[in-house]
């Protein structure tokens, strides 16, 4: 069994944090060391930011853009650790601070760290590639809690660009996003979309490929917040010890391998 | 084992009457005894409807509605035997006629005889009566072949009926057929309609209900054209030897038995 | 708008009485009027139990035997108020009390509350008598958590007791709780169990009327336990005015409605 | 739009042969120019082999071993046609004979064209490989049919060795074939399986990986026959002006891409 990773958890007393501390403490595989919130906050068992980094091989962050640009050139100054950077919001200049970090130091940053939907994600646009959306139609159908106010979900666009990517095609042109009436027959090449709406679902997307004689459908179903905190787990599994640069979850899971 | 009910097959060489003719034939508990078509039609094994009628416990009936018209006319002028008529397209007056024959015979009559989709409206009537739309979110799925031309399926709408009938609304009130942009929360009472298109999905429909912590979902998929010979025969058993009335599948499933 | 009906809560610092006490608050045809635990309980808002019974139309009770026991006996001593029991494992001299005291008072007592899986059990017992096994292969399939020690699970059984009284069998004689290997085709009458284990899964459970042609499904999938309060409010609404009875959540859905 | 690509199709008056001519008929990108069957045989439209492979650039082949051997010889003695082999139960020594005809023409040989159980079977692979099966627990459902008399499926099974491939794990040391009674908490890296039997279900498998808060399902739905013959066309599309060597449906689907 190798020595258990050490972790440090920047943003300690926000929501994603605490989440982090606790399944973190959960898994054999790390090291909980050290936890720091901005600086200056006091709670139990909180240190430094830099008392911090001293300590650890990676530091999970789901803080701002502002806090997060600041830690990554903090790390890459001390030429160590490595970054799982979950803040969402950047803009083009922190963007390319992080980017100018990753040149020093090894950082994963990504807008969902869901395992699941990034695996879906990666495998809808293989398929998509491999099966085309002419022989095979191709239908994104997603569910969600009756309060969300957006549709269809933001998930599901993504899932649709993925496919659009896979296809070679622009989303934009071939998006059907509600049927309703006298429409013909369905189009060759179109990407439907339908939405449920109801109770408390957390969130379901599935993406179905329809050809004559068969059909393959690949889906998610989330449950809770939980499944973030894992997915950074995985990201700083992976990224210890990488070379310096920015990668994403796609990296992580294996879909940009040569 | 009961002695097998005589069966007479009406419009014997239509698509309906050929696939009735090989179901009829699988089934022990039947014993099939003739097989007509309109006057004058020749055919292996063919015989005239009057000497059919002598022969049988009940006519299982896919033509036309003069066709069925006639039949009912000449059983009730019999007093036997029992009717199964799967016609469709009946005008007032041909609907009158009909009435009037069921003072004499009984007759089932239905414009579907899928057993799982009879069954499916039924259910989805009564869990709407017992959960409501209020505390309940509502939603009707159905997934369709790539040349169906319209949307939703008059199927799902048949289903929305049945939700409303439940529910004590009106269908037109709240049936909402797609949902698209900044849609805001979803409203209580609300019946949902969502759609997919591809492929060779011969007719796929589910209804949810959606609550708080909990979802029940009642779901039907079809495969083939056997699934109508296979609920008419089942209207066929149930209706031999029932005193005259007009019944429909409703009756045979048991949904109005008091 | 009706005015809202008044409400107590029994055992209000158990894990249930909470979630009670919150459900309760947020729903505007209720007033939570009192709340109690045993006696010389101290806690915020907490009064005596005969200070509670005077003023409120239906005690929700989720505590032991012996504490419902007392609490029915109260209840009917006093002629009222009526009484949802969500308590379970009481002994037959228990049982005994409690069918006494609702011979003066109107009472609903559930294994489980949830609306859905009642619901579910109820369509399924219905479906099955309306379809048969003969005609029909009727399956049930359910998913739980990894931490799930029994299976098929509890429910799944007694989803299995309804498909039996609807075909007329006894489960013992045609369970098939497991399939591996030279099976041989799948005899007529059979009813089969499916197991799947994994993740964090709270419940799903789908029973299919497979046919010739056709599926159809009914499940059902359980979120978190507030799907138990929202069933025991729905328990409280029905009871309210009822004549003095002992009745249970297939009363209050309405499958024993003449 | 290129030039159709010309089409041989042989065991022409065989099963799949007849099935192959109707989809190659229907596709505007392929040009039917010979069908052959075994030497001798008659039938409209029939030309002699060697005629055929003077006139096509891919032959599709459903027929026997020993056919497809001696095909494979002349298409290599020739310089082409290139080859799609869908036949099955090939010897030891046919296998080579094939291997030796693909050193100079290019084949595809598959025992299963569908193109939605290869994509399945390499994207649940791949899903293994990337999520493991510590983390995360994989699961195996299929349903088929009354009459199917062994469990699980082969399809199932060659799924639980694509995931015990992507797991690094041998399926033996893993696999979990039935659950029934009191089975404990489910070990982490057990590969399970869960089977339905009923109705006229052609064939449905799933592959679930679930996961703390979230689940991801890859699944496949089987209609009819025509789908391996729009897979064979797939691979014709593909393999027509490759390099010689054997080839197999990931090549076709770009699983093996570098």
């Amino acid at each position: 069994m190798p020595q258990p990773l050490k972790i440090a958890i920047a943003g300690a007393l926000g929501r994603m944090g605490r989440q982090m501390a606790q399944t973190v403490a959960a898994d054999p595989r790390l090291e909980p060391v050290a936890r720091f919130h901005r600086p200056g906050s006091m709670g139990e068992g909180l240190v430094e930011r830099d008392e911090a980094l001293a300590l650890v091989d990676v530091v999970i962050d789901f803080t701002t853009p502002a806090a997060s640009v600041e830690l990554a050139k903090a790390c890459a100054a001390r030429g160590g650790p490595a970054l799982v950077i979950g803040s969402t919001g950047f803009s083009a200049s922190e963007l390319a601070a992080i980017a100018e970090a990753a040149k020093t130091i090894a950082i994963v940053r990504s807008g969902s760290y869901s395992l699941g939907l990034n695996m879906l994600t990666g495998l809808v646009e293989q398929a998509a590639r491999a099966l085309g959306s002419e022989d095979c139609d191709i239908e994104i159908l997603e569910a969600h809690h009756r309060f969300k106010v957006d549709a269809p979900s933001g998930t599901a666009l993504m899932l649709g660009e993925a496919v659009a990517r896979g296809c070679g095609v622009d989303l934009g042109d071939v998006a059907r996003r509600a049927r309703d009436g006298l429409i013909g027959p369905r189009p060759a090449g179109e990407i439907g979309f339908a939405v449920l709406r109801g109770g408390s679902i957390v969130g379901e997307h599935s993406v179905g490929f329809l050809a004559e004689g068969e059909t393959l459908t690949l889906s998610h179903a989330a449950g809770d917040r939980s499944m973030f905190a894992r997915g950074a787990i995985a990201a700083a599994l992976w990224v210890a010890g990488r070379p310096p640069g920015e990668y994403d979850m796609r990296d992580v899971l294996g879909f940009t391998a040569s």
